[in-house]
């Protein structure tokens, strides 16, 4: 494939950020990547394991003369980092950013930016529960979606572009306005998460069960929840409170639906049960056939040694 | 590895039992196999696949002479099963299940089992999304538990007998009493699967979120769930209905937990939501220790074509 930006600059070097250098080295998507973190240590790291091109000491450098800025870090950060780039961003570059909410990160990053900086919003829907920069592969994206959020007066020729570096990162793309991203992330991914977390929480706090009991006798369901709830504490705290009122929206009708199956449960009504779980077994089909996960029996997974 | 039991009896064909017979015959841990199905349909299935080395067309059939019987049906059918298979039982013979509730399958098995029959309940803690007989491989219970739970009386030659053919299957056994077992299954298994199951029906339900666009975007957590959602219905419905006390307790302390978390998102008490996301991290590392799961950055999938 051939170059997409001259130049990158990634503000962030956590999981996101270093699988989008892996997986724009691979296929020769950029001619040079800079890199910024805040912390010495991932900048050390990155260095060390040849993470970016560049390794620069402070945001404003790493961005100067970047076609592309992407904002890599948690969502409540990133209206202080794109007022410390503003001033040394190059005329006509692009800023994006990877951010797991839109509405709150448009309203803190757009007011920074200059006349003639175009603003693509993008968020890859693609994750581990690992994080940092050694934690990225260039495979993160592959068959995922990257929702790409432009924002008003956003130019169709900077959106265009940075759609097809998502797609030659190996991702799908879909365009969205930021209210209904919001939504379908609350849905999708942010009430999971805090629900995971909370099941996580629960089992760790029974006194009668013990923890080497939990994670001995994880694999009847409650593993997939750990891995989830093992995902970045800071990017998740600032998610919930960013996504609130779609995540609030969400969990009230969670809440209302569990209530109605406790009740099927504590009244001993076994067809509503029964409904209800063969109506959730067909989404799931769909979810195979859309091709984001394996049917093997064995969930596809490797088999250990 | 040697015979464990000269003849085994599988009463239903699913998941565990399909599994159990591969695993059995992958190892020579078995003579011959029986194998009895309620619906003609799976009976016509077990022989086209070879599921057993002989498929008989009752209970009492399969179970004649048997030295292992295992019931493998859904929980709320283990009465019925035992009364029915009673009186072909062989003298001396041990009689387990597979149920994942144990207090339950004890009250309802026990009493029709006769003198001179040794009853040991088992659980293997392993399973997929998949059901009916050809779901099963040798390999599902590799490394995870099997809880055992002994009932008043029960032979410790007979026990240990059974414990000898679940190692030999592959997984790891446990000795428990049925209060605690089903307190410790409704904290790792059947809270979580309710929740799932819950989670995935207000996906389903959301007008303004489509099917497809859940579908689309499940990477992004969701996709887990959906996994767990997509089990057996009438299993589950089964173990809720059976395991209804500890289900509850277990998620009146999950919505109490859950509330906090939604106060502290809708007052914007971060430290909070960053310490209880913190903590549920370790309980992962745990998990990764001990042996449950994989820590590969790409959740050891196999990569799809």
């Amino acid at each position: 494939m051939s170059v997409i930006y001259d130049r990158v600059a990634l503000i962030g070097l956590g999981l996101i950020a270093s699988s989008m250098f892996w997986a724009m080295k691979r296929a020769g998507l950029a001619g040079e990547v800079t890199g910024f973190a805040r912390s010495e240590e991932t900048r050390d790291v990155a260095r060390e394991i040849g993470l970016c091109d560049r390794v620069c000491d402070s945001a404003a450098e790493a961005v100067e003369g970047a076609d592309l800025v992407v904002l890599c870090v948690p969502v409540g950060a990133m209206g202080a980092v794109a007022e410390e780039i503003a001033p040394a961003l190059k005329p006509g570059a692009t800023v994006s950013d990877v951010g797991s909410v839109k509405k709150a990160v448009i309203e803190a990053v757009g007011p920074h930016l200059p006349q003639g900086v175009h603003f693509v919003p993008a968020h890859p829907m693609a994750g581990t529960e690992h994080s940092g920069p050694r934690s990225g592969f260039a495979e993160l994206f592959e068959n995922k979606y990257t929702l790409i959020v432009p924002v008003e007066g956003s130019d169709r020729a900077a959106v265009d572009r940075l759609e097809a570096l998502w797609q030659a990162m190996g991702a799908k793309t879909d365009e969205m306005d930021a209210d209904h991203h919001d939504l379908v992330c609350a849905v999708t991914s942010h009430t999971p998460h805090l629900i995971a977390y909370t099941m996580v929480g629960v089992a760790d706090d029974l006194r009668r069960v013990t923890d080497s009991e939990v994670i001995k006798y994880s694999a009847a369901g409650f593993r997939d929840f750990t891995r989830i709830a093992a995902s970045d504490p800071t990017m998740w705290r600032d998610v919930f409170l960013t996504n609130k009122d779609a995540t609030l929206e969400v969990l009230g009708r969670f809440t209302e639906e569990l209530f109605a199956l406790q009740r099927a449960i504590r009244t001993g009504d076994g067809d509503l049960l029964h409904d209800y779980f063969t109506r959730t077994r067909s989404i799931r089909r769909g979810i195979i056939e859309a091709g984001q996960d394996t049917d093997a029996p064995d969930f596809g997974r490797v088999k250990k040694g």
